[in-house]
């Protein structure tokens, strides 16, 4: 079967040119098939902020109103997409920048509204893997906005994470896939204050028992929960990696790997 | 041969909603394979006003500074690709919204400073027609922000009718290529003052009559000289209509046809 490594990096890695510039570096130089996530990062906020549109948070959550939405399809889908596929195509790897929309490739349902309505937000609910891997015999190497689409035409900000694991999920039917979660740590930490107690591999086991005692936090667990569905369905490897260490953890060298049930 | 519609919308069409979804209509509804290409419209500077970016002129042109190029890459690349790309998709029509950077399609180069210093504005110099002739064959409709890139990994600044042109004759190899221009009025006007005095049909002799009395003005001299180019080198019709015509325009019952020389 074909390699895939499908990448997730989040907004501390996007705020740092000299951080993105490193681990597109790192990206560009790996080997087979590779498609690229990408989160958005505090520019979103900034740019809302300068136009003066609100930031409404409930229960801690942003809500995506309609101007929100036009903000984040500018920011993430243009700005921060088409300068990581500029700065991959002058290192040699061939990008495309999408969204969910392009080429119907990632389709989604507004979330209903509930005690929360969250506004233009998407959970995902088809993602075609036909189109994707006709992309890549094309040798083209995705690069992913976090925006998907409806049927009626909506754009809809949607969560990196997941969205990464979706497709993952998607692609395993053709390709031995690895998921790579890069974030500001060097992997899942045994001891939250020392960010040198990377836990090398980690099973569904130990992560109970983390979460029992309450060393692996808040922040973590829907990651982590998210990793392990995708190692269950099928995806044969997720890693959880700092951005800076992506070759060596590819390389089975650093960070944490996400072990499936013995 | 293969027919080919590459199609360019301008930002008066943009800034208008109604008018935007009535001309994805009518591009939805055409038959064979199609591009689009749009133009900016207002919404940039409106922007990049509330930004607190300046904007440059110098000569009567606008100048695309650093802060600039960055309003244009999220408005024009973001914005406004990703919702006509999503409700493209909501009319049918598999879009995929599209930089020159993205799969490598148009690279150009940064324009040498001269008298004047555009900033990153590019000049366009390869098409990737295979590239686009994969993605027809995929029955994909792209759909085209200006903005191309260059081999240091710079996103450019480019003007939108002659991206048209550009890639219209990079496709005629493989394809019977239609040109239309979409702009604000119903085609090249033999009497500036009266909507309707259309000229049908627009031969490059009566093109420089009309030059000489003063009949065609400067802002349609750039668009006709590119068409007339466009049609010497090999594209099949070039059309200049409004953009609530393209239906019928593209019939050859409204709008300007552009006639080779005798």
């Amino acid at each position: 079967m074909n390699a895939l490594t499908v990448i997730k990096i989040g907004g501390n890695v996007i705020d740092k040119p000299e951080a993105l510039s490193r681990v597109l570096d790192a990206f560009a130089a790996l080997e087979g098939d590779k498609i690229l996530i990408h989160g958005g990062g505090k520019v979103a906020t900034q740019v809302a902020e300068k136009l003066g549109i609100q930031t409404t948070m409930v229960e801690g959550r942003r809500i995506t109103d309609r101007p929100m939405l036009d903000v984040v399809t500018m920011v993430y889908g243009g700005l921060v997409n088409k300068q990581i596929v500029a700065q991959l195509q002058a290192r040699g790897t061939n990008a495309i920048g999408l969204t969910g929309a392009d080429a119907h490739l990632v389709r989604s349902r507004k979330r209903a509204v509930g005690a929360i309505d969250y506004g233009y937000v998407g959970d995902i609910e088809a993602v075609d893997s036909g189109q994707f891997q006709q992309f890549l015999r094309q040798n083209l190497t995705p690069v992913f906005a976090p925006l998907t689409f409806d049927a009626e035409g909506n754009l809809l900000n949607t969560n990196a994470d997941t969205m990464a694991s979706a497709i993952a999920l998607d692609l395993v039917a053709h390709n031995q896939v690895t998921l790579v979660y890069c974030f500001e740590k060097k992997g899942v930490l045994s001891d939250p204050s020392s960010d040198d107690s990377v836990i090398p591999e980690l099973t569904p086991a130990a992560y109970a028992d983390y979460r029992a005692s309450g060393v692996i936090n808040q922040g973590m667990i829907p990651k982590l929960d998210n990793a392990f569905r995708a190692l269950e369905r099928g995806v044969t490897r997720v890693i959880i990696c700092h951005a800076d260490e992506l070759t060596a953890a590819v390389a089975q060298g650093a960070g944490t790997r996400l072990l499936p049930a013995a």
